[in-house]
């Protein structure tokens, strides 16, 4: 660090030519996130110095935090739920998946069965998870940081998780399956009605990671399920940071009942408040200020228009690259796009150094994919398409 | 959710209804973050729409965050120390902890010792981390999360971790130790060589929470050695977000070692970047940019002048006190100061509801505890002292 500090001036200099080398989201097709609402955005400047981590000293942000949980619960139609706001799906997925194992490990029935056995090869029996191959990476992360085994259900033609191959998997060590509302790859839903009465049966937890999808399946004309309507999800992971328009960082995890989220308990001598379920400890409330804001401020309707225009435009692109001879792997669900396209890592590559497209890569199957965010326009994708094509003559 | 938004005026009214219950900082003596600088706060808001969770699309928030961690790193005698911008402390020394145990139970030696030993009550060895009495409540979820046993090292009458109690709690499973410098409570600096000096006989981690003290004690007029000088300290944790006056979620972790950053590796196939060591995956680039200006701003004179004025003001208090016969526990180290004080629940209680200041309370010993951060005051001392005193006498 300098003895002495720069001047403003330099200091703007240096930000604006920095802020010159980020790439503008009108220049993005790969990114789950946009650019956050502008009544979001004010409304987390107005509260930059509020901190959840000691809410005792902001009741008032506090209360929107309630709030926003209460919204939120009750679009996924359990207004009670309980939760808190999160840093975003990774640490919901890790705050879900740790309660499921805490209270699996508490539970009488693992408790004698541990005293009463041990395996051969003299290691304890580990907890494991049952997750679909399309899984987000954050599940990898979950496995190394809880120790749960992450056992991957295969997918079926649709690249839906096949629900044999998640029966086929469980076991007495399983503590819970995961589905997903819009998978980060495919966009797709899993069968998550069918997972849910597996769990019930089975008596195990079912989180639904709904990060992308929460914010885009319940204002789809057509009707998924796949939330605590289903009376075998147990949690949901939805980010508003994502299609709900509003900063980094806000995620938000809702439990169906109390002892889940009590079981995340930490005890906090010297804040305001004496008890913290969250992963942080500082907090920012000034996310929750602006997720407030932009809920409030759209509404369902406002959601609606959003979602539509988005999946518009999906299928503006999807028709333009049709007449190309470009087809999708999947009939897409959401506005998210993996397109069967002959050498996709080069394209890709192309797309970024001769033309400035950011786009994706799925593994498997292995496609080109697009996730078209409310920052799309229809000049984006006829300029987009117009390059993709340039690119796709010159292969032959 | 409304069906119907409303309107931007509707939403003004509700944020600043809500912001006036929220407690000014200026009636605040028990938090350790403060109002950010204006020019995080403005930076912050430029770069709002940055992800870290995909640099590949912001390069240049990216530098920034290469720059932030090369100065802090340099503040804390290693430039080439590896790490990353944290949410906090907390995810900070999760983290730490985390890259030790996966790096402990890797290890030949445990792998051999754990293949030809079983313990008698039949459950597997689990790996232990000798902490402070007096480590921030972060070290509880650690242990949850990660599985890791605490052993909690008895405090000397200074406050500050004995050595030898550190050392009797050292087994074959332990995997590290950890440090403070600028205890939650009492704002003490464990004595840290003597700990390094441990570290390195047991070959064992070494790591020093310094998420208050690492924006303190480098620019005090008394030298401490705390950080990457002495050879044994493996890992730092530092908060930009609290005396660094920078915004939430402002955390920086700093590793001695890649491999020990690496040991946190996730792949990443459909971001821009292959491979994440971070704990969450989405994440705040405003906070980057907010981070650099704050530093780059103050440079090492501002923080000094920060620093200086927090103890000129902490000593002005302690002068008070004494008139009024009233005395700090420890003989404070930084702008901490815990305070001998009757029924002092009572008064923290009274102090909140009949003078609206809102102090904490330390466990043990049990005191008034008061941080007296950038915000405060001489006069905001003087009030607060005036009405201490009416309470203290009122007890008489």
């Amino acid at each position: 660090m300098n003895e002495t500090g720069l001047s403003e001036e330099e200091i703007r200099n240096i930000l604006n030519d920095s802020k010159g080398q980020d790439l503008k989201y009108e220049r993005v097709l790969s990114s789950m996130c946009t650019y956050p609402h502008k009544i979001a955005v004010q409304a987390h400047m107005q509260f930059i110095e509020s901190n959840m981590g000691d809410f005792g000293l902001f009741r008032g942000t506090y209360n929107l935090e309630k709030e926003i949980l209460s919204l939120i619960g009750d679009l996924l139609h359990k207004a009670d739920a309980v939760g808190y706001m999160t840093t975003g799906g990774t640490e919901s997925n890790i705050q879900a998946i740790r309660s499921m194992r805490n209270l699996f490990l508490q539970s009488s029935e693992y408790q004698n069965s541990a005293n009463s056995s041990k395996n051969s090869d003299n290691k304890c029996a580990r907890p494991n998870l049952v997750v679909p191959d399309s899984a987000h990476f954050s599940f990898d992360k979950v496995s190394d940081i809880l120790d749960v085994e992450l056992r991957k259900a295969s997918l079926d033609d649709e690249l839906k998780v096949s629900v044999e191959s998640v029966r086929s998997l469980i076991d007495e060590n399983t503590i819970g399956l995961v589905a997903i509302a819009g998978s980060t790859e495919f966009g797709q839903v899993d069968p998550i009605k069918e997972l849910s009465d597996i769990a019930l049966e089975k008596n195990i937890f079912l989180h639904v990671d709904a990060a992308f999808g929460g914010f885009v399946l319940p204002f789809m004309k057509k009707s998924y399920e796949f939330d605590f309507k289903l009376p075998g999800v147990t949690s949901i992971a939805i980010d508003p940071h994502k299609m709900g328009l509003s900063t980094i960082p806000s995620g938000v995890l809702l439990f169906r009942d109390f002892h889940q989220l009590e079981s995340l308990k930490a005890d906090t001598p010297y804040l305001t408040v004496s008890t913290q379920y969250t992963l942080t400890g500082t907090r920012s409330g000034a996310a929750v200020a602006a997720t407030y804001a932009v809920m409030n401020f759209l509404g369902k309707e406002g959601y609606r228009k959003t979602v539509s225009r988005c999946m518009e435009l999906t299928h503006y692109l999807l028709e333009k690259l049709k007449d190309m001879d470009v087809y999708p792997l999947i009939e897409p669900v959401m506005n998210v796009v993996a397109l069967e396209v002959p050498k996709c890592d080069l394209v890709r590559s192309r797309l970024a150094k001769e033309f400035n497209w950011q786009v994706s890569i799925t593994q498997n199957p292995h496609g080109l994919r697009l996730v078209i965010m409310p920052h799309v326009s229809f000049e984006m994708i006829d300029s987009f398409v117009a390059d993709l094509k340039k690119i796709l003559d010159s292969l032959e």
